[in-house]
Order: C-alpha cells, then sequence, then structure tokens
C-alpha cells in the first residue's frame, strides 16, 4: 500500500517524479547550514535534500557529498542504490571548475545552480546524467533558463533570505507571472514555512516548494545554536533586504546590519560598503554565532518559525 | 435558485456575511482612481466598492457618497433599498472631523480606515452604526485593530502600490501571520490580480481579498487614460518602494521616481525628498496623466494586467 501510494504522488507530481522523490519538497542549498547532515536528513524524510556547495572548500564538499550518499544508501538483495539528494552551486563560485568536475566524479544526481547564467553549465551536467535546476527572481530570467533546457527552475521572491533578486518581486507576484513564462517544472522559493503557505503555493501556479528558512533552523542545520536560538526569536520586520548597491541580501537585523543601514542611508558607495561587508560575515555570523557582527541571512518568515523541530518534523508538518 | 445560491455564499463567508455582499472581492480605495463611478460598478457586480476620500475635498466627497448610493439604489413595491459600498478614509486626512461628518451624515454604511489609530474613529463611526476596517501591515497592528474593536482587518503586504508599510512585510509572510494573531474577519491585500492569487489569499488564512491595481486600471477608474496605459504595459520590475524615508509608497518608473532613487542613493534627507516630491505628484500621475513628473501608483502585480475591461469582468473573472 505504502508502495502504491508513493508511486500514485511520484506520478501526479511533475516536480517528484523528476527527482524521484515522496514530497515536493527541496531544501534549499545555504552556506553554513546545509551540509551532508541537514541534506540526507530531509531525503531521507521524502524531500529532496540540497548540500550547499557556496560555503564549502572544494575538498570539503567533496566529503560532504561522499557522506550525503553514504547516509542515502539502500541495500537491498541485489543491488545497492541511493536516495536521491543534490548540490546547490553559486555559479559565481571562484573555483567553479573545480566544483564541477567534483559533482561529476562523486556522481551527484541533481544540481541548483544560482546567481549566473545557466547556459555554461547545464550542458556540461546534463552530459553527465546530471538533472540541472536553477534558481530566479525574476520571469524573464525564467525564460532564458528554459531556453538552456535546465530540468527545473525556482522561482524565489523578496522575502527570501540571504541572496536575493534586483527587482524585489515577491513570491505572490512572481510565481504566477514565471508560470505564464515557461512550460517546465516550476518551484516557488521565498517565505514558505508552514502548511498554509505551502498551499498557497501550489494554488500559485508552483508543483513544489523550496524551503530555506525553517530548515536552517531545525535540529540537522549547521548553523551555530546562538544563530539558531536568534532567528527561532525574531519578530515580525526584524529582517532587511541590504547591501543592495553590492549584491542584496536579507539578513537579521543586528548591530552589523545597523551599521550597513546607516551607511546606506547615509549614501555609501559601493565601495565603502564592500569595506563595511570585509570577507567572512556570513561564516561570523551563521556558523560562529557571531550576533553582534556576522551577517545573520534567514528569510522574511524566521517571525513564524519558533521551535526546535527535526527536518523530518518539518516535512511531516507540511504534507 | 440565484436567491438561495447568494443566500449560501453570504452565510459560508465571514466577509460576505459582514458586508452583505455576494463575493469577498474588495476595491481598493485609491487616491485619483476610485469615485462613485467605480465604486457603484464594482457593489453592482457583486464585490464592495470603495470611494477614495483620500484625493477629494469634503464636498467633492459628498457628492460622490450621493452619486454612489444613487447608482446603487434598488426600488421594489415596498421600499427603496440600496446595494453595500464603503468609504476608505486615511486617518492622516487634514479635514479628518469634516470627512467623518459627512460619513455619518449620508449614511455611509461601511468606512475602511487606514495610515493611523484606529482607536479614536472606530467607537465614533460604530455608533452611528457604520461598519469598520483597518487597513495594516503588520500583525502587531492587527491585534492592536482588534483591541479597537474594528469588525474586520485589511492585511496588505510590500507588493501593493501606493502607500505602504515600513516592515516591507510581503503578502506572502504578512497574511498567515495576521492570521495566527487575531480572529476577527480578515482580508487580504496585495499582488492580488489573478485567480491563481486570489486562491492562494485564501490559502494563506485571508476570507477576503482587496485589489487595488486591476480595478485602478478598469473601464470605470477615474485614473488619466495614459496612466492605465503606462501601468498595464509595465513589465515586471517596473515599480519601486520608494521615499521611505517620508512615507513609503510603491511607485512606476518614470522620470520623477528616478530622481528619487538617485536622491536616495545619494543618502538624500527627508527634508530634501520632501521638497523633491513637492505637492500634488500623485494626481498629476494618476489623473492628469503627466507620465513623466507625476507619482504614479500602481502594485507590483500592474504588470500581470494587460487589458481594457470592466469592473464587473474582473470579478467574474476571479469567481
Amino acid at each position: 500500500m505504502l508502495c502504491f501510494k508513493y508511486i500514485c504522488r511520484v506520478m501526479e507530481n511533475r516536480i517528484c517524479n523528476l527527482f524521484g522523490i515522496e514530497y515536493p519538497i527541496i531544501q534549499a542549498g545555504m552556506v553554513w547550514c546545509s551540509g551532508w547532515r541537514l541534506a540526507s536528513a530531509v531525503s531521507k524524510a521524502g524531500g529532496l535534500g540540497l548540500i550547499g556547495a557556496g560555503s564549502m572548500h572544494p575538498d570539503v564538499l567533496r566529503h560532504h557529498i561522499q557522506s550525503c550518499r553514504g547516509a542515502l544508501e539502500i541495500t537491498t538483495d541485489n543491488a545497492v542504490n541511493h536516495l536521491p539528494f543534490g548540490v546547490n552551486v553559486p555559479l559565481m563560485y571562484p573555483q567553479i571548475d573545480e566544483i564541477m568536475n567534483i559533482i561529476v566524479e562523486e556522481k551527484v544526481p541533481i544540481v541548483f545552480t544560482s546567481a549566473g547564467s545557466p547556459k555554461k553549465w547545464t550542458p556540461f551536467l546534463q552530459s553527465h546524467g546530471i538533472l540541472v535546476a536553477h534558481v530566479v527572481s525574476s520571469s524573464g530570467f525564467a525564460v532564458k533558463c528554459q531556453e538552456a533546457g535546465v530540468d527545473a527552475v525556482v522561482a524565489e521572491g523578496f522575502e527570501a533570505g540571504g541572496h536575493n533578486g534586483r527587482e524585489e518581486t515577491t513570491t505572490f507576484c512572481l510565481v504566477p507571472q514565471v508560470r505564464e513564462a515557461i512550460t517546465i517544472p516550476l518551484i516557488a522559493a521565498g517565505g514558505i514555512a508552514s502548511r498554509a503557505s505551502y498551499n498557497a503555493a501550489f494554488a500559485l501556479g508552483a508543483e513544489g516548494v523550496q524551503i530555506g528558512t525553517r530548515f536552517a533552523l531545525c535540529t540537522e542545520s549547521s548553523a551555530h545554536p546562538d544563530f539558531k536560538a536568534r532567528c527561532r526569536g525574531l519578530k515580525e520586520g526584524e529582517t532587511k533586504l541590504l547591501l543592495k548597491k553590492l549584491a542584496p541580501a536579507r539578513l537579521a537585523d543586528n548591530d552589523f546590519s545597523m551599521a550597513v543601514l546607516d551607511a546606506e542611508n547615509r549614501g555609501a558607495s559601493a565601495e565603502e560598503l564592500s569595506e563595511l561587508l570585509g570577507r567572512g560575515r556570513a561564516k561570523r555570523g551563521i556558523f560562529e554565532g557571531d550576533l553582534s557582527q556576522g551577517e545573520l541571512e534567514i528569510g522574511q518568515v524566521a517571525s513564524m518559525v519558533r521551535k526546535e523541530e527535526s527536518a523530518a518534523e518539518i516535512i511531516q508538518d507540511l504534507v
């Protein structure tokens, strides 16, 4: 019965069908949060877990891929199989060639790309049998993804955490427009953390959801406990889209973000903001738990996430 | 049969029940767009039309109320009745006392208030048998509205046109949080223009929707034809939330908005922005059709509105 139910679900949803997953729920690849522990926990629970390559040196990424595959191994009488998982790759990553070669060598089945053009890498990955989804913040770019032959598009709204589009189109406005613009499978992202918003994303025309914030704050996330506690305590309105003259990022309020806001209100140039930002702020905030001076990348919907929970509990709560 | 169907609909939806309307669709009160022609067209089509008092002198408002009542008169053998309609009142309106007295004298059945505290005027209006809804952009303020005894709350997201909240919470994040915070009837606003977004708003927990942009651009709107044509031609990403140091407003891109953006990027003060804004820009843009130097107040979702249509056609398309 379970098997039949599983097959029915996979058949009727293009995202489940494409990735071979039980529920159309993708855990976003997030810097300093989504290593192999989180990704494998999500995939084991029936979603699709993504390792976030953006914060990993190539050798660290290889280790996470191998650990994730190991955790997702299913041994039957006849063969060894693996539940699906993926890697999220920001295309402006400095050692991008090395990263892509590791992904191919380690036989990663699915890659989500972001922050760059999908034209170059989509054919390369697909020629190695890898499925490719690309994250966009406009329907114009979604059309380019479809033309580049990607297997699915993630449409991410203004409310999402971390790096974000320049046009500030919200999930509510973006998803229906992307739906009209493309015919390939569509995943909604930004602001999805509850059953209500999960259902609303489907009403808007999405066939799957990508969830960042709620997974970033769950038990298996590698984020620092202090970061998780701070974000679980955020009130409505306590995140802001900042650094718009560099690359817009949604950050939780803290001393660093207030310094950025002040600088921006004074009309600081991109160079001044770049100097203020410096290097390694996201690691400091998310991984090391420096709640004052780190970059606390998190989505607007954090104010709806209140409790400690596992990845499996999140998925069960949504479906 | 129609009557039975009508009664069933009214019974099962608290917004329909509260306002005595057929469909839970409110046409937003909008400066220079929503006079008696638009409001009465919406109410005749089964929604709730609102006259936007924000751009009217008191005597002009009285004229619009009287014309709206006249257009909505239903004469039966026994009595003269009126279909419901309302007036939207920004509470920072300079002649607010005069406006409120006119509303009472003219027996307006419903008032939507915004941009101010609902504490002072809600009891006054309700003591005259008037239903009161208040527009908010945060769940904290929604709770204050409930405490003030309003009959319904409108939760309006960042994507909405014209004046907007400071916290930039999107419809997708705002509506579920307001839903959790209050028990009284809830109307979603911001980014709603299609059947998909109409359904998504209900999935998020709303019991009705308030639609601005699509009605602002319809046949019965009093906006200038050039304003409507420009807004119907907007591409995704061609509106911006500006004037944040004064009162944040979402405007379509034009020469004036680019001048504001430049000034803000240079760190212009509230005083400088106020001088740049001057007076009467919204009238110039929306009512007089000055597409270069007027304020073109419109929502993000304008890029989904493409054609000339009547208020009745909009409502039929949604339900």
